[in-house]
């Protein structure tokens, strides 16, 4: 199932592990995070640390899984239909005990809002199940799992918001079956500014704009990007993610179902932002920067141009979250 | 014209410059080099150490270039008709000196046989007279030049075998046009077994070959293949490198050129490499393996398949050579 054999999840102490083991509930951070960074369309993301869920997940002696509680956004109570609990109920089908989970949430992702507000969901069940049970399974396990909540809400199975949330920092979703995740690191300072205008993009307006077929030159085009990206992330060399943050491939048809998407870009590179590109499949826009200073006047010139479109709109400013979800 | 500050271009003390400076004649190693590597097909090469030409450059009194000697292969001696002239002649326009230089060409690359013959040519001129005029250009302006003279043998401008034979290594062209070249890391102990299966192929049979449009979905496949190399050669992981080595554009359609292909990518693999692809166009096969001892087991494993074809083929083991050219 995994890549290679990954270090003991989740770092403790055994007698933490105890501790947590003997804890009925646990409260969590569950982070948004963006997908399809730029040339890495379809197999990377980066999470996110200043925008997240709160959930609490609890024992109970009463077997099988339970919504409780939701606050913040509208969603079902019902197990099967929400993704947090269809997640939930793909980990508890794989285990044998004689109790069961209560989940609650508390939603400040906004759904559609394309910083992976489905996949905090669909991760916080499962992270907070495997902490309650002392741990049993890998991140790529619990990846698995979540991937069957993230495929209730965007009709596909797709990892690259669920790795990111549960890994940290950026990750490379080499392969999806089997899965296979890769850890990319990032230099300390580099920081993302996040722009999410309120307005609904259809999941199949947005999927029919995708090419079936790409030139292969551009398809070369974006391959060395890629590579190139991970040199730079791997290095630090700043210039290098500059000169890599480009999507010929799909950005070129998707970016118009988005207002002033290049007016966007265009201010956060002249207020010296790295690149900027698609988080998810919008309507949000990512950019990221050297330094929270320059991630801040990034913020700023993006804000000056939507605040006169009579769009409403939200801002992030957030550093690179290199834990991904964490306890409370 | 360069990504990124290099570091003074080919390490040594001055008063090692100041003695190459005041040669006039120097012998260098120019060696092979595998472009295309699988996944990375047109954007990366790395550099063998045990296949090369010998070259000589002296200094002279007379102006201009002149091509005084070539052995081993049958070769123009005509400056403006051979590939190590042109990127001479192109180096010799960039400088305003009243001496010029002679070229001796010990070749022991096969003209054809995709292993950067021509590269090998194109580099060894420019990086002599570099040495003998006390190294005025880094090497990212080496490969331009260099770039004109392996125009002249394959009617385009690409530098992804100039690149590795440069630079050494694994060598990532990010972009030819600005010439942007990225040096990957890799891992002490991998080594590439080459087979020369001695047939010709036409480089516009192999042009026509490639697909112009490729499917999106393979794309994303070739991209994230190739982001998962480029982080294996970082992090020394043979596993993940493992994984990545696999091209699912251009293979499946340059192959069928290359007698006994399946066979031999099959025979590596049991024999314990890696992976395997072609190398450049063809019609050489490269596998890369950990360690000497499994090169030599996938060396033996593919000469008892090619032993039994009736084609003539030669055979090289050669550990990565992460210098590149260099003085003899």
């Amino acid at each position: 199932m995994e890549l290679h054999e990954e270090s003991s999840c989740f770092c403790s102490s055994a007698a933490e592990n105890y501790l947590i083991e003997k804890m009925n509930e646990i409260r969590l951070f569950s982070p948004a995070t963006v997908a399809n960074v730029s040339c890495g369309f379809d197999v990377m993301g980066f999470c996110l640390d200043s925008v997240g869920d709160e959930m609490v997940i609890r024992k109970t002696d009463k077997k099988g899984i339970r919504i409780t509680h939701i606050e913040g956004f509208d969603l079902p109570y019902e197990t099967e239909k929400n993704v947090s609990g269809v997640s939930a109920l793909a980990m508890y089908d794989a285990i044998d005990v004689d109790f069961g989970f209560e989940i609650e949430i508390y939603k400040k992702i906004k759904p559609g809002s394309g910083i992976g507000s489905s996949a905090a969901s669909a991760v916080g069940s499962v992270f907070g199940m495997n902490e309650l049970l002392g741990r049993p399974f890998t991140k790529t396990q619990l990846t698995e799992f979540a991937i069957k909540g993230e495929a209730l809400a965007s009709k596909c199975e797709h990892a690259d918001n669920l790795a990111p949330a549960i890994f940290g920092g950026f990750a490379l979703v080499k392969s999806v079956s089997p899965l296979e995740i890769l850890e990319i690191p990032a230099p300390d300072d580099l920081y993302a500014t996040i722009i999410h205008p309120q307005i609904e993009i259809k999941t199949a307006e947005s999927r029919a704009l995708l090419p079936k077929e790409v030139a292969l030159e551009d398809a070369i085009t974006q391959w060395a990007n890629f590579g190139s990206l991970v040199h730079g992330l791997h290095t630090g060399d700043f210039e290098v993610i500059k000169k890599s943050l480009h999507d010929v491939i799909v950005e070129p048809h998707r970016s118009r179902l988005i207002p002033y998407f290049d007016d966007v870009t265009k201010a956060a590179i002249d207020a010296g932002a790295l690149g900027s590109g698609i988080s998810g499949s919008g309507p949000s826009i990512f950019s990221l920067s050297k330094g929270e200073e320059t991630a801040i006047d990034v913020k700023d010139a993006i804000e000056k141009i939507y605040s006169k479109t009579g769009i409403e709109f939200d801002m992030h400013v957030s550093k690179i979250n290199t834990q991904g979800i964490k306890i409370l």
